[in-house]
């Protein structure tokens, strides 16, 4: 279809590389780049090589930080450093983030478990994880998602925390907030039934 | 939120200018731009500015091509040059395209006319679509979108036709294919009635 612009074909795998941008709106995205001025693009392309190299991981948690400051969590005084919240990607701590309700700090393991993928725990932070654990930690909240993989991650993080004096606890499962019965899939509804508490 | 990370404020500032980047993907697209190796993200850079060095629009049809090669429309000898499909944007152009039913030319409009967004017929290429009409042009086709501002701009467009000896067509409308009518708006249908052919 494209075969008259090689340019073309050139921008279209280049931002197919770039997750979101699906069959539809990869032309309208194209579009967007090739009606962009020449000054303008230039400076998008240094914005980002610029953020690129100004920001880091955090050493200790593994969040994304700025590279001449310190971590926000875990150099934060008003944060519990004894709560360390486990989940997969920096996307979920800003989820958690967003809720206003946690005072802890996080640990980013990068990833879930996933033979088929080829990621093992050896890919995760989970090593760097066991190493925080002392005794200053409290508690652990495995947040990991409610996805096989994800389970299979928080199950192994736990039998690796087991030797550990600390307290592991996972997020509530259950029927989200506004949902009613019967739109609900039968497996939440039953761990809603099991994990059920007082009223 | 992002106090302590005025680098990452600034590419999502940066982000948020791409279309179909809504707010819940555009923290997974930032992720992959941070995670990108320093290498991947440059020759990413380097790929979006020389390609869009590379591409123009037609100064005929206003389709993107090549800059150092022929229009592939207005240059094919097995396209006819008679027929002329006017659309909105590129990516109309594909969609009709990708029928693989249309052997005519194109002209590409650069959006429709809109008022409130101060897009008027000068904003358009318009003028230019009326100097391409000569005694070659038997058929010019209307294929602008089916919102009010699509179809205004074929009123628009067809007024100023109206002294030039062309014939002037839109796109059938009616019941998609493989829609039951239960679903379809009234107007559709009202439409699809109205313009009824012969079976």
């Amino acid at each position: 279809m494209f075969d008259d612009l090689p340019s073309l074909v050139r921008l279209l795998r280049g931002l197919q590389q770039v997750p979101y941008l699906a069959s539809k709106n990869i032309y309208r995205v194209a579009s967007h780049f090739l009606n962009m001025d020449q000054a303008r693009l230039k400076q998008f392309c240094e914005m980002l090589l610029e953020v690129r190299n100004n920001i880091i991981h955090c050493s200790n948690c593994f969040a994304l930080c700025e590279a001449n400051r310190d971590c926000p969590y875990c150099s934060s005084s008003r944060r519990d450093q004894g709560i360390i919240c486990v989940v997969e990607t920096w996307q979920e701590l800003l989820v958690i983030e967003k809720t206003g309700g946690y005072g802890g700090v996080y640990h980013v393991l990068g990833g879930a478990i996933c033979p088929l993928d080829g990621v093992g725990p050896e890919n995760l932070t989970i090593e760097q994880l066991i190493m925080r654990i002392d005794d200053s930690v409290k508690e652990v909240i495995l947040a990991t998602n409610q996805t096989p993989e994800g389970e299979a991650t928080a199950s192994y993080i736990a039998s690796k925390l087991k030797a550990k004096s600390v307290l592991i606890s996972c997020l509530a499962r259950g029927i989200p907030v506004g949902s009613s019965l019967e739109y609900m899939d039968r497996i939440t509804v039953y761990k809603a039934l099991s994990e059920r508490r007082p009223f």
